[in-house]
């Protein structure tokens, strides 16, 4: 089956966000097996919405729209959807009262445009907007699907992994099973080198790479009558992959994240954790808090941005600071062991980077970070060298955190030692 | 003029990639002047890109593909664009000397294929590509413009630059120019209202609003035959902006975000700001030190995510904790007075709620989260209701406390009081 994409907004016509819902949508129907043939972005005009459209519906089984569903005049997906496939709006009584309680919950007042949201194609499927009050569309019309969904990737995400997804799966005859192998700690081209014979020539199930910043995950994807057949064929490529890749595989499961893999380290050890953070700032507790449970094991953590701070909330010594810099082997491993008497964790990570534009010098380039992890008294320290402007310095940092946070456990409760 | 943008390949197509090109090109002809009704997103198929491609030339003045221009046999969109176009191949002997020169200056040998990057269109305009291997093609066609860009920013963008921008700069006469108004504080649909009148009606200016979390940003876009006469067109229209919206209003540069704003706000009056997180785990904190030069202004935070965390490092009084829960008006107020105390920082804000999943009970549910933001001793406290799962809640209160800690600083200086 054929599957494609219409992203509306004149705010991608402008060059004003980048289009990552296409690639979002794109990668989840490729992982289905969906074949997607053409993406389209256009504006929010009717008459070239409506041409778009038919184009669209010509040549591919299942189109999926995203934007255009606010509540201001200019948003004008849902009727001119409608429309194209002739069938008229009506108000949804279960998508009007969601609105209501939407804004009773937050005491605003409901203003006219609202209601428009609450319109929705006659015998459509309707999906709940759990993180808006746009919900979502499918209409079925000579065997052709029209799937609307809301711009805001924080809506279309939940919205699509949701409902659209399983309404999917049951689309397709058979079934499409893929499984997620995720690595941390090897970088993409050598992952892809190391699996290179199991990329190339596989058919059935299909092997591809993402690369995620600091991560490179490989998404096995089989097609079967049964999701039993599937998982046979999906098996030994993973137990193959792992094999391979040994301790650098974190999870295999699709829905596990980074930090979430290291919370379930923390929290399968009994094990506590603080964090000394520099140059992000606070990004690396963030991540670790985005973990629902994660008050298990962690209770505190500190934003030690000043020298100041660090020597005081840390014990960072004064005379490291000067002799070595606050951007250091030696400081870094200070602020791990500081913060870990600090708050007696049982694990502390400390990062301490040049992160950018300024503060760069020839023998300290912007990029440079120096990441140290204390478990139970036991320091290790490690450095890297980031490229890329301060939001990259940054985020690879807290992905090179997490990754030293899982390896110094794994060590310190077995004798396994990391490439 | 109008414009229109096909990207090619496969990896767009799979969303193994985000098409980051066509933002870049879409920004750049918009500030040019130039229409773009239309992006698509196409594979390496021969039949589908001519389609395409043909599609485009019956609609738009100029089409620019970028992508496909490599070496190997998939790569065919110089000989696709060609045969559309009815031009023949040559062997570009200027274009052959600089691939001889760019493989022995890198003292690799030259394979067949590559050969292959040196054949041009007859009587097109070839742009030399500093940066790989792949050049530039430029045709012109019937009054129709056809421009063929390689793939990797790398490539594409220092070629636009060098060449195609003075190339189309030269054939559009006329510039778009446009102002973003940004506001926080107030929703989508209450700014869409005060501003519906604006909004409607416009021509040129046209006036576009954007919801972001938390934010409402307007966009306004002039067309004229120079800058100095769409900035004429525009002003008019901010100002109005700004008079309806008024403290509303946190900017009206369009590369300002929120957090720079009050960055901006705390340098110019000479505070200090300290955070203190429990359900945000670090997102303020992370949020403010992602602006530049931050360091002068934020020296340290606090992220207490326990109880006992809270009572230590921000001498929250335990009968306060036991008796309105951590999270509450009362704990909010005592975790900013605790951590300005603490850190003798001018201003300190204080973030405590439920983002859930788990934690949360009908009296306090999910989404209901305290900040307090504390201005030299004088301390204010807002409560708020959000919607959505864990992290829509962490972000929401990230930006109301950014926009709280705006308002309690502009309130401290001026006589304001805030809706």
């Amino acid at each position: 089956m054929t599957v494609e994409l219409i992203s509306v907004g004149t705010e991608l016509l402008l060059g004003n966000i980048v289009n990552t819902n296409a690639a979002y949508l794109a990668e989840q129907c490729a992982g289905m097996g969906l074949s997607c043939f053409y993406q389209t972005v256009v504006g929010d005009n009717e008459e070239r919405l409506a041409q778009t459209l038919k184009t669209a519906l010509e040549r591919s089984d299942i189109v999926i729209l995203s934007g255009g569903l606010g509540p201001t005049q200019d948003d004008l997906t849902k009727e001119t959807a409608a429309g194209v496939l002739g069938k008229k709006l009506r108000m949804d009584g279960h998508s009007k009262k969601r609105l209501q309680e939407y804004f009773a919950k937050r005491k605003m007042e409901i203003t006219d445009n609202n209601w428009k949201q609450a319109m929705v194609p006659e015998d459509a499927i309707v999906i709940d907007n759990e993180n808006g009050t746009a919900p979502g569309i499918i209409m079925e019309e000579g065997g052709k699907r029209v799937i609307l969904l809301p711009g805001p990737p924080g809506e279309l995400i939940p919205m699509f992994e949701g409902a659209v997804y399983p309404y999917l799966a049951g689309v397709e005859p058979g079934v499409i099973y893929s499984q997620t192998v995720k690595l941390c700690g090897i970088g993409e081209s050598k992952a892809e080198t190391v699996a290179a014979d199991l990329i190339s020539g596989q058919e059935n199930p299909t092997i591809a790479p993402y690369a995620k910043t600091g991560e490179v995950h490989f998404r096995i994807t089989a097609k079967a009558s049964a999701e039993k057949e599937a998982k046979k064929l999906i098996k030994p490529v993973v137990k193959e992959l792992k094999n391979r890749f040994g301790m650098n595989v974190y999870t295999t499961n699709e829905k596990v994240t980074l930090e979430q893999a290291v919370v379930d380290l923390l929290l399968a050890n009994r094990l506590t954790v603080t964090t000394a953070e520099s140059c992000t700032g606070g990004l690396l507790s963030a991540r670790l808090t985005s973990v629902p449970g994660v008050s298990e094991v962690f209770k505190s953590g500190q934003v030690t941005y000043s020298n100041k701070a660090k020597h005081k909330l840390l014990g960072v010594k004064k005379p490291s600071l000067d002799k070595y810099g606050a951007v250091s082997e030696n400081v870094a491993k200070e602020m791990a062991k500081g913060a870990a008497a600090a708050s007696r964790a049982d694990v502390a990570v400390a990062i301490t980077g040049i992160a950018g534009p300024d503060g760069g010098s020839s023998e300290k380039p912007v990029g440079l970070v120096y990441i140290a992890c204390n478990v139970r008294g036991k320091t290790k320290v490690k450095s890297w060298h980031f490229s890329g402007n301060r939001t990259k310095v940054r985020e690879n940092s807290v992905v090179a955190a997490l990754t030293l946070m899982r390896q110094c456990i794994l060590e310190y409760y077995s004798e396994v030692t990391f490439r």
